[in-house]
């Protein structure tokens, strides 16, 4: 099969204003990016803001392995199908980080013949969101440190500071640093660290913000640090809030691109699906779903994240209702998760495949809780056996169907389409977690309910930090789980389906500016390194502009 | 009057697609970001490369004060008039950092009526040229740390990293910092720090590639660390030329927006004048020249930094020819220059100016070495009273202007254009430094007659790195001079025009992929700071998206 790029080299594009005109988008609310990127204007969305809102189809996957499951190809490939069958349909997605492009996993863009386009500048700077978040962020640093060396009137501790920099680039040798050195001119020295731009605070804000007045808010009530005296120091305090929200004017607005099959794709926002909500902006998904039948839309992760999140979190903040799940699985993640070596996975084993299956099997039950329909996708691999994927018929207790769309476009995932067409819930789905719930009693009902554990532990540092969060009035904030993804506990080695151990929170992080609290179970990485060979050097470019290596 | 972002809201732009057409730019060579700004495909470049170049003015300034002199406005309101005056008029200038827009000195579009517009845009993101700068610059930096971490084959010596981090930001806490700290999964601490990205090699690198394959030559020849065994460490040697290049696809091609009066304007590339040549990119100066009759360009800091940087050694790498140059002065300044305090200079002091008339005189010598028309603009201010025009008149030797671009745009400048048209020479400029001299011979030509000091003394690592370049094969690149903008000579309390000092280099650097060696006479300052109250606690925007505070 032909790479990424050269079958994105190879569609016809339709000029954006083509696009958007057919999805009826005035021209005068395009920005233009390029001939195929456009931002949206926000006064579109105010003026067809009493429109009823399309269907919501969630696309999550199980518990990712080695062999990878194929979440953003299969959110493509459905929505370029519901178009194929007549149904209005936009696909809604997270931007990509520069730094996974030049590390270890290249673009995210789709794949195959289920792309959104064009990938090279989707994967690259795109419209230039991140630099402006990147840029937002570090603006924050730099005033927090220039006010502490001109007198410090706000007294912030520096020992306290929790606001690092940030950067969108793998670059481990960033995670953790010393600043301020050279004597009094540079500053005050003092620990810092860098963390990716899509773990920033701002990023999870840009995606939650209702408009450009909830942004500034936001952004305003952002806490950075303690003071000497133990008050919190937010970024209002440092006045700051408009420069940054002005910083911010344009990646607030929605990206409108293609897929492959000329189908809208709006790619907006990129958070992390353990330290934030881990979904495209909500203005994107809002945008879309008064503009569409179907939106398809993708959460960070497997499903006991980001689909968590999405339908207890992001839906609440947004006012959405998900009229329908798809759960993607692939006959290697199955066997994987049955105790096949990531060596063996290209083999015929039922048996292991019927057993990994539990997980699967878990996270239907899981999104069973929420009354949402759960339509499960399988993506076909050309090593699948036909035993295997008979097997796998036999035993999924719900609906499904096999998905093509990897190598096929929309063809491949006609049968998906229909099947999520005629499992559309009409009713809202049922939130598990209430805003109102103490953050023990979330945490409970999600360690418990999603995450199969027997009981919450917490260790001293949790506990002191909840008392933290208590005497500053955050208790009652959404709870945000930072996890692993390879597991549905909180143990990276347990696959398939754990269950009856102990969920341990080890510590606490405050967004109050995104609107909740971070409960970690795990080591988080927030700065990515390369590898050996980092793929940056596997990218190269003509003298005609045609780039190789990007995928 | 009304502040510059109150005159630039109530301008009536042109789409971009009518500007550039105005001056011939085919629909389809255009890449539009927003509906007033635009990339031009560099195909175009290559089409229209045979035609005849226009006439190339090139705008500087007497030795900067604190009054400012307003070689930008200049340079906007000068191409407006020779538009107003039937002549075809481009302005190409340099890209506003985000770093002085937030810290104290604002924006870079110029003022009052004579701006480019839409200046928000120009200010804050843009087209995204200096995000795409500091990424490609920070994978650098990541690959380096990465390849020492993973085994080092390249025996890179961690204590000789030449290349440090950049971000655009007025962060003076980044200057000097440790990376690396935390243990073996995060590398190998080292010294480090962070220069603004308009410090970057690769900006200067950006503004003289002539295409894609010049641009990845040039990246491929960065000089980055020394090895354990002296051998010097290309960006080559780690293979990553090919991903800088592609990080820079777009930001290589030049942005066309337009004045204030809708006349066509290139903002493309803003490389420091210091430690770099301190002017918009070669690519965008070469496509105006094909395109306009006159193209009025800017050079940064005063005559003997950016002018003659330009006039030795930006026109003899692009084969540019300078055809006339403005020499930007003020009443203010000159008084300055003639010892007036800042806090007097609104006060009529005849006397002081003539003997500030100096400085300017000075460079007016200078720039009559280069064979090249010489014409004085001075901008005028309000407090600049009629004995003082005067007597400024009756003692300038060279032709000039008095000019209101400022306060009354073009019309304000109409004088100056009509003067410039008489000036124009039709033969070529003669640099006064050739490109074959040794590293001693350029400085002690420089030294001599643009600075005018009795000679030039190296310090003893001056000495010892002028070693280490001869060693590489290095002595014959052009040298440019990192020196003090407050003075002609390399002591910034020498105001006016100071002689017969002794001119030290203290050290060099190497910009082997720029192709430039700096000789550095003084401090340079890489990262600037914050102010106590930075500029960024005055800028807002309303829910609307209207902006204030910035200028």
């Amino acid at each position: 099969m032909k790479s990424d790029i050269e079958i994105a080299r190879e569609a016809k594009l339709k000029k954006i204003s083509e696009i958007a005109k057919e999805i009826g988008i005035d021209e005068e609310y395009i920005e233009p990016y390029g001939k195929f990127i456009a931002k949206v204007n926000l006064n579109f969305l105010k003026k067809i803001s009493e429109r009823k809102d399309g269907k919501l189809i969630l696309v999550t996957a199980i518990t990712p392995t080695p062999a990878g499951e194929g979440k953003t190809t299969t959110s493509i490939g459905l929505s370029m199908a519901l178009n194929k069958l007549g149904k209005k349909s936009i696909v809604t997605l997270r931007e990509p980080s520069l730094g996974p492009v030049f590390g270890i996993k290249g673009g995210a863009a789709g794949g195959g013949y289920s792309q959104v386009l064009p990938m090279e500048n989707i994967n690259l700077h795109f419209t230039g969101d991140i630099h402006a978040i990147s840029s937002a962020h570090n603006l924050i640093s730099a005033v927090i440190d220039s006010h502490i060396k001109f007198g410090n009137e706000l007294k912030i501790n520096p020992a306290k500071v929790f606001w690092k920099r940030t950067m969108d680039m793998n670059d481990r040798a960033l995670r953790q640093i010393v600043v301020g050195l050279g004597g009094n001119t540079n500053g005050l020295p003092r620990e810092d660290g860098f963390i990716i731009t899509a773990a920033s605070e701002i990023m999870a804000i840009l995606c939650l913000a209702k408009d450009l007045k909830d942004l500034k808010e936001r952004l305003g009530n952002i806490v950075l640090a303690e003071s000497f005296d133990k008050k919190l120091i937010k970024v209002r305090d440092l006045k700051i809030e408009g420069a940054l929200t002005v910083l911010l004017k344009d990646a607030i607005k929605p990206n409108l691109v293609q897929t492959i099959e000329n189908t809208p794709a709006f790619i907006h926002g990129g958070p992390f699906a353990n330290i934030a909500h881990g979904t495209n902006s909500i203005i994107s998904t809002k945008m879309a779903l008064k503009l569409a039948d179907y939106v398809v839309t993708e959460a960070g992760f497997a499903a006991d994240l980001g689909a968590e999140k999405y339908l207890d979190f992001v839906t609440q903040v947004a006012n959405f209702n998900v009229n329908a799940v798809v759960l993607v699985a692939t006959i290697k993640a199955l066997k994987y998760h049955g105790g096949v070596n990531k060596n063996d996975l290209s083999k015929e084993n039922v048996d292991a495949m019927l057993k990994g299956m539990d997980n699967l099997k878990t996270h239907i039950e899981n999104l069973k809780l929420y009354n949402v329909p759960v339509v499960v996708a399988l993506n076909v691999f050309p090593t699948d056996t036909e035993n295997e994927l008979k097997a796998f018929s036999n035993n999924c207790n719900a609906p499904h169907a096999f998905l093509r769309a990897f190598q096929m476009g929309s063809e491949g995932a006609i049968d998906l389409a229909k099947l999520v067409t005629e499992n559309i819930s009409e009713t809202p789905h049922t939130p598990i977690v209430n805003f109102n719930m103490s953050i023990e009693e979330k945490l409970e009902t999600l360690a418990t309910k999603i995450y199969r554990a027997k009981k919450v532990i917490y260790t001293d540092k949790a506990k002191s930090k909840l008392k933290f969060l208590k005497r500053h009035g955050f208790e009652n904030l959404p709870v945000i789980v930072a996890k692993t993804q390879s597991s549905i506990s909180d143990d990276p080695k347990k696959i398939n389906a754990p269950k009856n151990y102990d969920f341990t929170i080890r510590d606490f992080e405050l967004s109050a500016g995104a609107g909740f609290v971070v409960a970690l179970a795990g080591e988080i990485m927030r700065m990515p390194g390369l590898s050996k060979i980092p793929n940056a050097t596997n990218i190269d470019i003509d003298e005609d502009g045609n780039i190789i290596g990007l995928s």
